[in-house]
């Protein structure tokens, strides 16, 4: 089968820097990339996405969308826009990335603080997926490919390991970030419950902690490069399967405790 | 020490029906009772509160607090109050009871539903404790008992196997109740955090799993009966101790995994 790429589409939130970004130059870059890229962000016009422009000015494979995740109109848009790109051929893959990290340690959280993280970490990603999933039906259906993978249909939540109830006790301290260590233990969640509903469809589920990421979202300390995550990360979802679905994977592979 | 109570004083919020309710029964029908019992609800003057306001005229040591746990307002109107009956005396035990469980199979999840539940079933009880904190610090410092134990001062939130992400697997399809397991995998990690931040001031922080019950919010299905369940976590409560702090229990004493 060389020639034929491994993903034929994929959708990336929060495009337009740090690990969203990064993702979408690396699909880009793939020896068969994908026949479609679409890349979202809140304002794809702004400055804030010139990057991802000028990669679409080289690229015509990636189409950029304006999607506001925690917005019910500004998903359906965006769907309905990729739905005619894709012209009838469904989507292979969902990566929910977009995300926030606000200073939340307990003393200084807020309900509007706790509220507003939630919103966008884990009812953004809840929206945009149930958006996209007549799209990921299709290419599971109409998929050569038997059982779970990235190149028949897959929905992969970017989430963390600040999200385990486990390893909290070993980092709390030096990240009490309350509203988004609560908020990613509830998309843990919703990832395995997406995996308990979507499997009889053929899609696949996972959760992954793309690591500590020099990001605007990671600050300067941390001791990743975003293209040691990323490319970490590309690795993970090719070799996605039954094994991993429902499970929480570190950019590396490892599974993760809860 | 026969004749002094175990527990001085005590906090349930959500007491006007189900586990709340008969949690405050058991409190007051210990064989050295709480010098105080504080039994919240949102409409302490209304009907649903009948049996709550006959046993207050029963017991003196019992009072009723109108408190709505997701209003900061209502919350500081309660706490000022509770204070005022407690005399600078502390507060030993807060018990975050109350909590909602709408139906939920994920193709009916709303991004209103959502937020609503995490509202009431995560941000209350953060708000609550926050603002019951310095009663509780006060109860720590002043009190006889080393370690951590009910006796000294505890936070207590009821949660639930259902926001156990391990045992989603087993127990998603008879409760497809996506909200509010992700509300309650979120209150499992905001417990793990009170458990590390307050561990140092002699708080107690544990999340219990009442059981399968025959409440309205479990329906006529449930296997255990009220009694049943809060007779158990009457007794898990007595033995909290540090081996337990910062662990999600089921009210039979069993460790539940994350």
């Amino acid at each position: 089968m060389a020639g034929t790429p491994l993903i034929h589409s994929v959708v990336v939130t929060g495009a337009n820097r740090g690990i969203g970004l990064e993702l979408v130059k690396h699909f880009l870059q793939m020896p068969n990339p994908p026949e479609a890229v679409f890349a979202t962000c809140r304002d794809s016009a702004g400055p804030g996405a010139r990057e991802l422009r000028t990669l679409a000015s080289r690229h015509p494979n990636l189409a950029i969308l304006q999607l506001e995740a925690t917005d019910g109109k500004s998903v359906q848009a965006a769907v309905k826009s990729a739905e005619a790109r894709l012209a009838g051929a469904g989507l292979n893959l969902l990566i929910n990335n977009a995300g926030v990290m606000p200073p939340c340690p307990l003393e200084s959280a807020t309900p509007a603080g706790m509220l507003e993280v939630y919103n966008i970490n884990l009812v953004g990603p809840m929206l945009v997926t149930k958006a996209f999933l007549p799209a990921l039906r299709t290419a599971a259906q109409a998929s050569e490919h038997q059982g779970l993978s990235c190149r028949r249909a897959a929905i992969v939540n970017m989430s963390t390991v600040l999200g385990s109830l486990e390893k909290t006790p070993e980092l709390y301290s030096s990240m009490p970030v309350v509203s988004y260590r609560c908020s990613k233990a509830a998309l843990n969640m919703l990832t395995k419950c997406q995996a308990i509903g979507y499997r009889e469809e053929g899609i696949l589920c996972a959760a992954i902690h793309p690591g500590w990421v020099r990001t605007e979202l990671g600050g300067e300390q941390a001791p990743l490069t975003v293209e040691e995550s990323v490319a970490g990360i590309m690795t993970v979802l090719g070799n996605l399967s039954e094994k991993e679905h429902g499970t929480l994977l570190s950019w590396e592979g490892e599974t993760l405790p809860w």
